[in-house]
């Protein structure tokens, strides 16, 4: 149940943007730059690492709508995004996006987790500034957007099929639809 | 030394928000909206929280910029600012914006970590529904601000007379300056 109300019954993020739609705004359109703009990442890979980061938080809204999104970008491939959530050291991704992935672990972990050597493996893997920049941030913004999902206590669905058609919305229409 | 190379050697998260602006126009409003727009908290408040959290986060820019600002709102109290970061169950600040803080603190360990009795304590001590929104997304939002700042290896300065200076204009300028 959520801990403030909301003037409707909305689950997630969107149910608590309703509350207060100035800073709600101000959400939809970071999150739009960061997995719509551009980038060198491609969205299927940035959604990919906002669900990652989502699963090591413990955030169920976020890694279902976000883990949907990153499979309908991939092409349907939901196996893989599976497969990163359980473990990103064996799952089928090339060395630069497993890279990617790792620096993200690391910053879900805390900004002071970041050693030269996870910037040092991203770039050897082929990462530039932009791919690593735009890794950091997709992931630092994932622990606010999950903080702020799971500290209101937001409505989350259990229905997989539900996510499925988040997650469809999401890569058909972006973040300010 | 920051892990990408910036433009130019400005220090903090603006060193960073240079290499990529359409992201850090983003960041930038998203700051304004939170620390400056409508809210039932006080520029100084919301100020505190954002340093509390900065400092649990061990993110030694942000700590002493918002310290600095969170001062300079309040009227010039550096002593009460250190006072909070050292422990907020003892600080000199009325019950609501002790349980507020300690409320931010929760939302900074983890979204998972806010119980039920967290919003009551908050709750019983007067704060209404958007003091809690606006605390529990501060404090997130500086999970995000802090992570980005330490994961991309930020310039730190440790001059104490620069964050004053840097407290002082965002006090007065905001954050869209």
């Amino acid at each position: 149940m959520p801990h403030i109300a909301l003037p409707a019954p909305i689950p997630g993020i969107r149910g608590l943007m309703e509350t207060k739609p100035a800073s709600g705004r101000r959400l939809s359109e970071l999150a739009e730059q960061l997995l719509r703009g551009e980038s060198p990442l491609s969205v299927g890979e940035r959604e990919l690492i906002a669900a990652y980061v989502s699963a090591r938080n413990g955030t169920r809204f976020c890694t279902g709508a976000h883990g949907a999104a990153a499979a309908h970008a991939l092409g349907g491939d939901f196996a893989l995004v599976e497969a990163v959530r359980q473990d990103v050291t064996t799952a089928p991704v090339d060395e630069r996006l497993r890279a990617l992935l790792m620096l993200a672990g690391q910053v879900q972990t805390g900004g002071l987790a970041v050693t030269p050597a996870d910037i040092e493996r991203a770039r050897a893997a082929g990462a530039d500034d932009e791919s690593i920049h735009d890794t950091v941030l997709i992931a630092a913004a994932f622990c606010m957007y999950n903080r702020y999902v799971d500290g209101l206590g937001a409505i989350t669905p259990e229905d997989p099929a539900l996510y499925d058609e988040m997650g469809e919305a999401l890569v058909a229409k972006g973040y300010l639809g």
